[in-house]
């Protein structure tokens, strides 16, 4: 059975949408084995609502308390021993669950699983990667997109690693592309940390196919895009903020005329498509890699389809056996200690 | 009259369309006075393509030697002392004209602002600063897109104050909300550089709002968002690269059935306009700021049109006084020696 903890309260449409994308992920999966946590009278509640889930695969593990996004992570998880993301965590710590998912507070996440769960040996940094769509049809992963600022190039390094043995094990592209997100393509180009990291990523044994510019992270050029976690978070959303802006513009103009409204219409299948293309919630959590243990962040906004779309990732994770495969990686690699 | 100088022979498009759009620019501006640097015979033979020109507007300086997107700038700004680009900057350094325009090498444009024309006293650092769209009906100033990288946080400070002015002088903006590009949107969040930038612009002489976030770049909330260069640039091409991958997406999913392909056509005129305001070419060139003159870079693609749009910008430029305004402002902060 694949092993999978889920947190019931985490997230905007929590447990409801949480709860719905579970029993979809379960009929769907037959081996998946999930642990909820949260309320327990609600977790059973919710659960009543959806016929012909396995029981034998559902386990709920009553935590009275919620960590909001309004919280402090830190001081949230520190104090809130009694939460859901807590105690879901707990499971992974115990060995009882390979795989945390939650589309709770991204901060709250990473503090958790950094103190609970704690790094795999040797990661100085773990890393968070999203799953982003690009123009071709394969996805991109970013990593690192805010879990860390003001890095050293070795950090970017192990990034690149944990990026590519993702990419590898998960989404089965053989020798991932790996790009270093810079100001510029060619090799002499960026900041002090970049022209640095460029040099490591030479050495390192990846597919490092060279810098990455803001405009060919979706452009399909590239597998695995490796950045510090600050410009990385500022892509990240920027690709959000640019997705949207073009939505609410195209919304507008179509609206401007009777034969657009009406050529609206006629393409509402087509715009549906990109909507969804364009929506990385569907393409999966975002990964925190560099932890020992699966560790996934759901968007916020998940709805059931994205959150059942975040356990598949789940149990690929514990197939591909990244944590394994990061692990020996690392160890071979003997990073300097002082990064 | 407005004196500007123009680089005839920067750009893809270059000297054609240049010099078709400094004709739209002279006949749309009545006192505009142009320079155009070059080889004098291709010049002469562009300009009697069309009628009407006021030659006694029109001032052409030879110059044989041209730099190109593929040589190192500072190299070819120290050594083609011929260039159209060299020539077309010391006439700003003599103060035969107040704005320089170019459509060439980005690099070359900042080297030879940098060395030909010098910072106005007090500035450490230039910044780029293009003109983007937003989902309202104005647009935004990013600043610093890639001038500098590996920044202090005055060096924010002053992109600040010379962001806010281009703003208020050029776009006619009162008053322009000032946004810190940052991680999230919380007075805590950031990087070192961020954190310390943010503190510092509490205390500038601006209108500063609080940290902007890169989905917020393009939501009309901030006037003026400023960046090291670094994540500047990431963000800039990530807009771009965001917008071309959603257009692409867009033009094959329309394309993949007949009612969306009807839908297409009825809509076309509206994806005119998507395009057209996704386009920020159109908005006018990106300004360096910080500089003792006028110098912008329109977009190396750059038709007639663009071109003509970034001398309307250079005229603006003129009349705002913002070299001036700039200067001003610096000497009355008395930014610390050390930064």
């Amino acid at each position: 059975l694949k092993r999978v903890v889920v947190d019931a309260f985490g997230g905007d449409n929590a447990p409801v949408d949480i709860i719905a994308g579970c029993a979809m992920a379960l009929s769907e999966i037959s081996d998946l084995y999930l642990i909820l946590t949260g309320d327990e009278e609600r977790i059973e509640q919710e659960l009543k609502k959806h016929t012909g889930i396995d029981r034998n695969r559902v386990e709920v593990r009553h935590a009275p308390d919620v960590i909001t996004n309004n919280e402090h992570p830190v001081n949230a998880v520190r104090r809130k021993k009694e939460s859901s993301l807590v105690k879901a965590l707990e499971a992974v710590a115990n060995k009882d669950a390979d795989v945390f998912v939650s589309a709770g507070s991204t901060g709250a996440v990473l503090a958790g699983a950094t103190f609970i769960v704690r790094r795999i040996k040797g990661i100085k940094r773990p890393a968070l990667a999203p799953v982003l769509p690009t123009k071709k049809d394969h996805d991109v992963i970013l990593i690192d997109c805010g879990a860390n600022v003001d890095m050293k190039p070795a950090n970017l390094q192990q990034f690149a690693v944990m990026g590519a043995a993702y990419a590898e094990r998960i989404m089965g592209i053989k020798n991932p592309r790996v790009g270093l997100l810079n100001n510029g393509a060619e090799a002499e180009k960026g900041c002090e940390l970049t022209k640095e990291a460029y040099k490591l990523l030479q050495e390192t044994p990846v597919n490092f196919t060279g810098n990455c510019e803001g405009r060919d992270i979706l452009s399909g050029d590239f597998d695995v895009v490796v950045s510090d976690g600050f410009a990385g978070n500022v892509a990240l959303k920027t690709i959000e903020g640019t997705a949207m802006m073009v939505m609410s513009v195209m919304k507008r103009e179509l609206m401007g005329g009777i034969a657009s409204r009406i050529g609206a219409l006629l393409a509402r299948g087509a715009f549906k498509r990109i909507k969804a293309k364009m929506d990385y919630s569907s393409h999966g959590g975002a990964l925190l890699l560099g932890i020992d243990g699966g560790i996934i962040k759901a968007h916020g906004s998940s709805d059931a389809k994205a959150f059942a779309a975040a356990l598949h990732q789940a149990v690929k994770f514990i197939d591909g056996d990244v944590v394994n495969i990061i692990r020996q990686s690392i160890e071979s690699m003997a990073m300097p200690e002082e990064s």
